[in-house]
């Protein structure tokens, strides 16, 4: 049966980091509300779901329902083959995936610094600030972290393009590569000067396409443009 | 053996939410940084470390080093019997804990919306704020969650203290005690009005503390105080 993933259409938003993993993984799914926003609204609303998601995005499989981009993440790595099979491989997976999260709220914060309920336009000289922070301070903190668990790791070696966790692609090689393709559309200037310091990550940006099915996806009108409506917005202001 | 947490002295922060869970099980720990920072930070900063955490608070157990609260209670649940045996149950604890750390995040970006780096003082206009939408939108979108998961879980009919998975404790009980206590000490005018419209999360917040480990706990000199270092903050100009 296909898994259902359950996600706001029109941007790639969080549900772009659990698809990923559906397409290189080749797993069969239907994302739902490309063609019925109902059906994401009534699990979203109906007093029915006894467990209900907080938000998009969440996953359908059979009677279950997962939210969280992570939990999803953490359920179908290995149902994907995109994890390693020890609990501790998996839950250092997990902890990495996590630490991509918070940088992807971050960055989602440097254009709604104030309340995603208002305007980016209405909190501008905010997220003025709140970015010249994110990218002086915290986007290099956070590279530099991945920078070092990819030099550290002993199954790295030699290699053209590394892994963060041992010798074969895992989801969370897929969501770096998406945070990396995120940070350098909306700050194309700060983010080709933070990841100079970084060439492991950029190793493994250029490296990931070569799995073949993502590759056809990147290439397909599945993958949505990034967009002013999304996580990963281009305000030229922002990018200092 | 004993479970090694580390995280900073002086404040509950991350940290309690992990402490909440150790303490209720009676579970035996050090917490390492109380007494000696210098271990904490080497994990941190030093290259040897082939996984390090990114931040604090992470648990250290034999070899594992396991970072992110909700990865470290992931982990814990099952080893202190605070969580349902079933990957079902496992997930939708995790996924409500993941919910927890998100408002956690919102919470601690009322007192610094624009840079972790900042002072208080130098971001209160725009403090105030995301103060005000977090408490006018968001806390009581979270808490409204958090009472229809009480109210639709069949086991919690006719019970005078509910959980939020099956029958028992969880350590996302424990966790959404700390929030109830923590939105309490930040923010008594708005988190009381909140609440009255949440009797199921008050019942559970009041309900927790029967649990007697931890009620030792709370009342120990173990349990530090709120203060104005730490996520939750009482700033009255924010309390609207």
């Amino acid at each position: 049966m296909s898994y259902q993933l359950h996600y706001w259409p029109g941007i790639q938003g969080r549900g772009e980091f659990v698809r990923l993993a559906l397409e290189a993984a080749g797993a069969p799914y239907v994302d739902v509300a490309r063609g019925d926003m109902e059906a994401m609204l009534r699990y979203l609303d109906d007093d029915s779901v006894q467990r209900p998601p907080f938000a998009p995005p969440f996953l359908v499989d059979g009677k279950k329902v997962i939210g969280q981009t992570a939990a999803i993440l953490l359920y179908l790595g290995p149902r994907l083959g995109l994890v390693g099979k020890s609990e501790a491989d998996q839950l250092w997976t997990h902890q990495i995936q996590l630490t991509v999260a918070d940088l992807v709220t971050e960055v989602h914060d440097t254009h709604h610094p104030i309340a995603s309920s208002l305007y980016y336009e209405d909190q501008q000289p905010e997220a003025k600030r709140r970015a010249q922070d994110l990218l002086k301070n915290r986007v290099p903190k956070f590279l530099a972290w991945f920078e070092a668990i990819l030099e550290r790791s002993p199954r790295n070696a030699g290699k053209e393009v590394p892994h963060l966790v041992g010798a074969r692609l895992s989801y969370v090689d897929l969501s770096l590569f998406q945070l990396v393709e995120g940070l350098s559309y909306a700050f194309p200037k700060a983010a080709a000067r933070a990841l100079r310091k970084a060439p492991r990550v950029l190793a493994l940006h250029q490296g990931v396409p070569r799995n073949r099915r993502l590759a056809a996806y990147l290439a397909s009108e599945r993958r949505l443009l990034f967009n002013e409506q999304g996580i990963f917005r281009r305000y030229p202001e922002l990018d200092r």
